[in-house]
């Protein structure tokens, strides 16, 4: 049989006690639990940033894992907590749109209100503790999705990731991440414009116009930039070898501009 | 039946072999083992913010769990390493005061001195692979704690985390750590200063004086800052969205002033 | 029974998704293995601090244990994706040199050819996800090495570790690799060099020389660097409690002359 999993995406950082302290609480609810690291690292508030990890890690796993995602720049307001059935899994995080890349319109989302499954006294200041760890862990256990609150219809929905229509040929996208490599991931995918692997396109970025897509990273000389279909799917402009990002001076959120013919 | 939990804490940083070597070290004598990295980004050789760290987490883990520390800055000296049953827990670590935020009183330390559950030879750079971490992991196995070596009672002891009385209503306090954030926590415990919720105090920092707590960071203003009771029931300078140490320009130990009615 | 093991060793950062999505594929093709990440900071490209932690973290490992290393340069081109067995372990990686310190001369190489044991399709940019980890999760639940693809000889070994002779009593060595303290670690290895423990030697890096060894870092007068006999056997250029790098000013690759009598 297989043991529930739960994966950890927050803004935590790996320094502080944070993460570990969120594992301490999930062992001693569900000991049988596997518990995995996606990233403590996401850029401290950045709701699309840890949205954009989650929704390409979180396909990886296999159905009923539960991914708990803490990026939460509201914690102690009115924001509420919630749970959402996506796919055949789980994911248990703040509402404020960070699932906004994973709803697919067949969302099941409930907000989390039974605080018998939280840590009491509930903190103002660390819901991962007090909140998302242990639902998490309680629903590792056993615990159906319908103990944890009513169903919701009107959770935070985010556009951030949607390229927009500027005119026929004409789409105005941005940088969605830049990894660790330099990497600009862009909003721009494949999906939405297959014709890009087969007719003439500009896409503008920075002070940059490319017309043509490479395969690989070192189809590219040292020092040039180029544009890729990366491996989730989402054009990126890379460089063989160093950072695009650098040689570009973009930083999340500069437009990326796509004419496509 | 749960497996027995083995947590790490170190300044190895998560860049070099020395938490992988442990870990290799721990699944080869105790393969039932299950490993929680806490922090491997304790600063080098700080020891109040490895205590700190430890302190914060350990209450979490269910009872039994065994926790190695190494922030060891005297490693090869003459410093004991240590295993300290505290609260139906196990915490294994150099005698350098690092368990000083959790020794209660009650605390039974022994002197790891049973050369046999060591790996050798024992180099004199590296006790987490040779000592710490083979001890965790015979204890993890079922050596009993009395077979490591004999009780002592004169182990370290630092004061760091407690402030000074330094007049009828003012405290001495220092900030205890940083967090990723940039929240200041201090060594000023709700605890010790119950008051504090219900009578005026003053609180100066940096060059700030706080005379108000809020309940949650998003009651602050962007751009100022404000004093919380953090997740950890210590009192916390924080600031909304952004970074109270930057916006205070201090460091961990600079001073905490309380004044309290 | 024993579980199987499968450790990450990669350049992909703890930010990312990278590593997150590697874990998603293994569990959801070999739900018992034991994933344990090693490191995941490995400088981006640099091949020889790969080959250098992995070296010296594997040993340390149970037999079978199955390792996964990513740094992975040349993704996307013509370089081959190979498994390795050595000395009772598996080793999975690009053909790039990674392994070049852990090759006995006894190592079993076969290129990874079987595509029926990668997740289709196989991304240019990816293979960490999309090769290496779906392999060694199919070795782990079982498939036998001669199923994933044939023997080779003509494997890259590098040979950057090893120190050159320049005359009778001098080598020409370099800094291998500088860890989390600052400790610069030099590509000569006691192994190699048995007389530096009892004859006269002198060691120049950066603008020093060293001539004798200590016993651990808390011999050396803050602020003076010290040449250790580190954990792994090589000599380390070391101080206690700071950064010997930053003291000497030297990177990776900076030259160690040694002359010893």
């Amino acid at each position: 049989m297989r043991l529930p999993i739960i994966t950890l995406t927050t803004d935590f950082g790996a320094a502080d006690h944070y993460a570990g302290t969120m594992k301490g609480v999930i062992m001693g609810i569900a000991p049988q639990a596997r518990i995995v690291d996606i990233s403590h690292d996401v850029r401290p508030f950045q709701i699309s940033q840890g949205a954009y990890i989650i929704a390409q890690a979180c396909r990886w796993f296999p159905p009923k894992t539960i991914h708990v995602i803490v990026v939460d720049p509201g914690v102690g307001s009115a924001r509420r907590p919630i749970l959402a059935e996506i796919g055949g899994q789980y994911f248990i995080a703040p509402d404020n749109g960070v699932l906004s890349m994973i709803f697919d319109g067949a969302e099941k989302v409930r907000h989390l209100t039974s605080e018998r499954y939280f840590m009491q006294p509930v903190s103002h200041t660390f819901h991962g503790r007090d909140v998302f760890a242990p639902v998490a862990a309680h629903l590792a256990a056993g615990v159906p999705p319908v103990r944890f609150g009513k169903r919701i219809t009107d959770h935070a929905r985010l556009d951030f990731f949607r390229p927009t229509r500027t005119g026929k040929h004409f789409w105005t996208g941005l940088v969605l991440h830049i990894d660790r490599f330099g990497n600009l991931i862009t909003n721009l995918h494949v999906d939405q414009f297959p014709g890009i692997t087969t007719r003439p396109f500009e896409l503008n970025i920075g002070l940059l116009k490319l017309a043509r897509l490479i395969g690989s990273f070192s189809e590219t000389p040292p020092g040039e930039v180029a544009a890729v279909i990366g491996s989730s799917g989402f054009i990126e402009v890379v460089t063989n070898q160093g950072s695009a990002a650098k040689l570009l001076g973009c930083d999340v959120g500069a437009p990326a501009e796509l004419i496509l013919y």
